[in-house]
């Protein structure tokens, strides 16, 4: 398994079938770095427009359609000293009728601490800049090209997963995606130090990253939405709107992975899922909303090998 | 203050503006018990027609509309051996082109070890018999007589409350709700013994429960949309569809929470709530959903006196 | 055949089982009349408050739980020369970054000429009193009391009925209600001289009316949602949240209405439906919105006999 | 002016930055034809992969970012004697609950008369066969190319257009898109003889088309949302999901083109729209659903010139 040492030099606000920027083998390491959200570097420098630019894409030998590649997140971190949020709740996220309450929206910056990974509001006298906030490093926006020669703007998310924007895609996470073309043509960017639920500010708080991921190829494993893991639960990922329909792809999809990977009858995963299941919210600010379901592997019988 | 024993006789499945069941003072408890959602009492007899029947209603002396009623609850704890759920998810949880795959819906029965806590589902050789689960016991419905002369179904909730099915709703919780008529008429039923998120398969572990709760008065404490708090978080929940607009609520009543309680401006608690904020997901099965907008009270500056 | 004239002195602002206010027969006729929905009569006193107060209830003898309740809308009009408007589109019609560019919400007034049928905005120099507005009388809510003891407020909709402001309810139409109580005690009121779709502004022209009405029991007819015929279509309505689910619950109930009544199958309605169907849009403003599926009866075999 | 007649011998299924197929002028009209849904041209014979294959792109010369495209569909027409549809609703246009009920999904064929302009289900003793469907035809997806390199699937739909399904946009309609790139890229296909509102089989009776139709430049005319119109009413077309979603687009555009080109103030528009404005469905099948505002150009003061 080898280990690439990746330099950027082109960035992608769609995920599509571009050019690859690196071939790498199943299960290699790809050690690379993330600009921000605005497309700035670790310099702070701007360095290609902004929109969640991509790193990538990444051809993964052997990756074909109706397989899924698995990509883990080795290590993910801010490597720069400040990053950025947006002050204000989206409209769309608070009653209409208080919409017209809300101040204007600007940016505030944040002191980030990167060994002792805590971050604070650089707004002196703010009751918001009294707590210092512990990182929980995520990657916003990941995905592989998706079917039919679509190139999908890194500001929403899909089936092929894209801008989801939740706080669980973070170190030690295994995701899982639907390989569409020759290679997957893996794709990721948009790191956030912080970011609650929801990303109801449009924001996390936006830095660029270093970022370490390996990517195996699972053979004629067909995924509809994207799935995770980590080592205490199993999770499937629906992007959509409105949330409703978030809810259904992601139960859905980890009825059918349980299904598929555990052996477990709709009934019994009802069974199980019905007082076990979590939900959590991804972002509710892009295009396409994202709901996460997930359960602990400790309700669940043993996996059948892959 | 005083204790009040109550024995109920009869149960109400709309909240609405029914005769007090009992008159009690402001800051008195009340140890009561509640029927299953089936209208099964503590020996599993059949005491009042099914749809989640509501204790009560409760008049506290001195609530008067405008002001807000917390309720704590004291003690909230299943009261039989024996619980039950439906087996199979609701078919709006499903996508729509998955719902033919369903098994029939059915009711399981669950062994629940009152002592130790745990329930285990009775259908001998299911992989889902085979853990045993924790109890987080719940009230999945409760809520004070609405305005306007309305009587709201139990099968759903509003401002006023009612079958939100949140697994938030346990032992210590104070929840807030807004007084619309002399007395509040606080009613309360429908106890789980487990749940998972969402209410998916539409029950948690039903079961008949012993509860104690005090009610309290807070003068002149307009709240639009149901809170709460534990020892840990403050909470808003947002009752409609699609969840999109429980989200709205949700958070739009923590703003105004923030605000009124700890005086932060709206670009104050838009600073905190991005990086912080968590929602949690009560019933996507009801006529209307159910999610919850939270946030740490360390995150937040000392409260203002009430 | 009776006919009755009846004059009210109560008006409910809940559609419930309230005490009657008139026994009538089967296929009795009904001349009475309705404020508008601020509670004014046809000399513009407010005489009772605000929101869309009803008149009525009025049993109908023999209507039973199982039954459909079919009234006729024999004639419908305005009783008063002067009516209002809301001013400025509902903030939740128009997309959330767009809320802030609205104007205040005020009254507007209109000049009602009862002869003629024309409505003219009383606001010298606008464009928008440029035109004359040819009447198009229609019974904004009414409906029939709910199941299980529920009294739902007239500023919402539901299976009964309720607050639907679909400018498709004029004189000459037949709605067919499901009675869920004995006598199924129908309410009435909220008349508008016009309307556009979507009742966008929060109202239309509003204003007193005369209304005059048949009911008539279809017995053993279960409507799960309100149906609806006229000389050229039937329709089906569907009230909820998002308009989605309204567009769910209307196909069904029409698809429903199209076997019962006219022996079609599923896949004959969806032959028919598909390339014949028309949706109208009732309101987006209250919170149950309401579309109605409708097709005209040209397109249908003849109607087996009821 | 010329007249361009384009022999089309690629097909696209997506709508983005594709190789012009042709280059026109501003003003110059094109007569060309389209394949079915499926890739079937005039003969039956497929010539394309399925999934709405779009004739174009059109370069047009002098169009630009800023600019928008007014298209005239001169003329659209079958050019086959037989059409197909699906044969059941989507499960996602009728309850979660009755989705168990519907048959399984097939094609039915249609004779076409093209020259009497009928449609007739070949399904010989079906109801649905009795009666003949007089054509309406229509384009069910067209678009230009959208901003930022996105290549967006003809199965779905957004501000640049795309597979909207709307009986509206018939022979004599101007459509205005967003010009997001040089020569704007026209791209059109998906004629329907005949379709429903909502297109809620997923098809109306799909069949190739010939099309005429001119593109003209509008400069710096920005437009956000498609609009449209024909001789008796202007039009605002909203892409998105739910429903309520795409009238907040279409109302808005609706708004702001009665703002740019009729001068009126959005308290003016609310008062016009609030009585006049009607709601059209286009489909809701796709990913995207489609919600139509028009307003009769009678209700509205002199237009400014453009």
């Amino acid at each position: 398994m080898a280990i690439h040492r990746f330099e950027p030099r082109r960035f992608h606000t769609t995920i599509g079938s571009h050019e690859p920027a690196l071939r790498v083998g199943d299960g290699d390491t790809v050690i690379t770095w993330c600009v921000d959200a605005r497309g700035q570097d670790r310099a702070g420098a701007q360095i290609t427009p902004r929109g969640n630019p991509q790193t990538g894409p990444f051809y993964v030998e052997g990756a074909a359609p109706g397989d899924a590649l698995a990509v883990t997140f080795d290590r993910i971190y801010p490597n720069r000293a400040q990053g950025w949020t947006n002050c204000v709740v989206a409209p769309w996220v608070v009653d209409p009728d208080f919409v017209t309450e809300l101040p204007k929206a600007e940016l505030e910056t944040w002191a980030l601490d990167l060994e002792r990974g805590l971050a604070r509001l650089e707004r002196e006298g703010s009751p918001a800049s009294m707590a210092s906030l512990p990182f929980d490093p995520m990657i916003g926006c990941f995905g592989v090209a998706p079917a039919g020669g679509q190139a999908i703007s890194t500001a929403t998310s899909a089936e092929h997963g894209g801008n989801m924007d939740y706080r669980g895609f973070r170190q030690g996470v295994t995701v899982y995606l639907p390989v569409a073309v020759e290679g997957a043509l893996f794709h990721i960017g948009d790191g956030h130090a912080v970011q609650g639920d929801g990303e109801i500010v449009g924001t996390g708080i936006e830095v660029s990253f270093d970022v370490e991921f390996t990517p195996r190829v699972v053979r004629n494993r067909r995924v509809r939405w994207p799935r995770a893991e980590n080592e205490r639960e199993i999770m499937a990922i629906g992007n959509g709107r409105p949330l409703d329909q978030c809810v259904q792809h992601a139960t859905t999809e980890l009825m059918r992975m349980m299904q598929e990977e555990y052996g477990l009858t709709y009934r019994d995963s009802s069974a199980i899922l019905g007082q076990c299941v979590r939900y959590d919210l991804g972002n509710v600010f892009d295009p396409a909303y994202t709901m996460v379901a997930k359960v602990e592997k400790r309700f669940l019988p043993p996996r059948r090998s892959a």
